[in-house]
């Protein structure tokens, strides 16, 4: 039994070791079509009954409607920089210019535009998105998840008195292999990371494995519930599962950027390329 | 509701829109600590009573264990490659000797080992584990782990009738972001991809994301529950999703060498390093 989770409903940090973890997750169905300035905690709050330590995970998509984060293609000027690039690309530079727009350095520009964004997500496109959206226009990420997050969160203790863990997740590429995998944008309400530092192995040696990301264990399988496109449900609930602490730590995810080896093979590469 | 995922215990693939999807999870408790040859799936048996469609989540560790991946490192002869990286890494060659036999390909050597083992998987130190082993012995990755999940599945299957999927999970690290997640090694009875191809979003525009990596949304979720170290659990149960197949197919998830950029840019920042 990991004693840092949890499975019950009152307020004991740790579980005795004989007792089994049980989890269950549950889509939010029924969410309308949202569009800027919609109440979307509010919309949640009257489809479920929090309880303690729930964890709420809201696709990015829903949250970047609701603050407007929309625009349209049209009204956008590609400066030099997005016709070079996008020449490469083969694609349209005014998109091109969307996604500069919102990063602050380029790491990869072909075969797809690899981003840092500001805050230092990395992300291909940065993370903008011309599905679920009207044709013609772009959604871009939220400004600033994490701040939303908490904002749900304290809405939804102000209404039920619930601690309730919010995250905002998005589906992502990675590295090494196939296919894209959701992982958490902004969070409020746990820390991202747990750290094993100082616990012991089976054998009682000091763990090696140190940091585990488990907001990012838990925003993947939010991500694989919700579905994408006119069948999905843009909003889970996860229960069972003991993280929540009364913080807003989320940047701690974000390696450094100069401490990347990654990063420095791409701005190595970059540099030999152009 | 996502179409494609099945929240019930018959065998229809579709479920109506309007049905909520709910998932239990949870971890099988009581396992003894496992040597080379136990009957690990008999174990697992005793302690489950499985349903139709379970997803049935093991750690990559106690499957070594059975299959006897273990070397003892006072029996390594360190090659002249192994010492001039140890030293880079302030490593004992030993160990990097180990790191070396287990890959095709190292893509960085310091500050930390990252490799490509045979098969494909990219790993740091070829994911040979000093933790949750005596002191002075290393343990290797399983040599197939999706061999050892079909076998898994096959026994299963034979002494219940009832068809599970099974994963081999590892807990690994990735570019960009601080922390490990759990990913599957391994896997028989799904596709660890999840194609969108053809779907449509909410607007009836056709889907950009085309391949959702499910397996390691499973995989790391899995692990989450799984825990470290001497409070952990090596075998996790996931109810209510309909993702299994008749099939094993689990190396589609790893990306072709030649069409990965970042392996590229490694692979470049390497040769102009040494």
């Amino acid at each position: 039994m990991n004693a840092i989770l949890y499975n019950g409903s009152d307020d004991k940090r740790f579980v005795p070791e004989e007792s089994q973890m049980r989890i269950e997750a549950f889509t939010i169905d029924g969410l309308p079509l949202v569009g800027e300035g919609d109440d979307l905690a509010g919309m949640i709050l009257d489809r479920v009954d929090f309880e303690n330590y729930d964890i709420l995970a809201i696709a990015s998509t829903v949250v970047s409607k609701v603050e407007g984060r929309v625009r349209e293609i049209s009204e956008i000027t590609p400066s030099d920089e997005a016709q070079r690039i996008a020449q490469k690309l083969d694609e349209d530079p005014r998109f091109v210019e969307a996604v500069l727009d919102e990063c602050e350095e380029v790491l990869i520009e072909a075969p797809f535009m690899l981003v840092r964004r500001r805050g230092g997500h990395v992300c291909v496109s940065a993370g903008i998105d011309r599905s679920n959206i009207e044709e013609g226009k772009l959604l871009m990420l939220p400004k600033n998840p994490s701040q939303t997050a908490a904002a749900i969160r304290s809405r939804i203790f102000e209404e039920t008195g619930k601690k309730v863990t919010v995250l905002i997740t998005d589906t992502n590429g990675r590295a090494f292999r196939v296919g894209q995998t959701g992982i958490a944008i902004g969070a409020s309400g746990m820390r991202p990371l747990l750290n094993w530092v100082g616990r012991f192995d089976l054998f009682g040696n000091v763990l090696t494995v140190t940091n585990e990301a488990i907001i990012d264990e838990i925003a993947g399988f939010a991500n694989l519930l919700m579905g994408e496109g006119d069948g999905g449900t843009p909003a889970v609930v996860i229960r069972g599962l003991r993280v929540f602490e009364d913080v807003d730590v989320f940047s701690d995810i974000i390696r450094d950027e100069n401490e990347d080896v990654i990063i420095a093979a791409l701005r190595q590469m970059k540099s030999r390329d152009t």
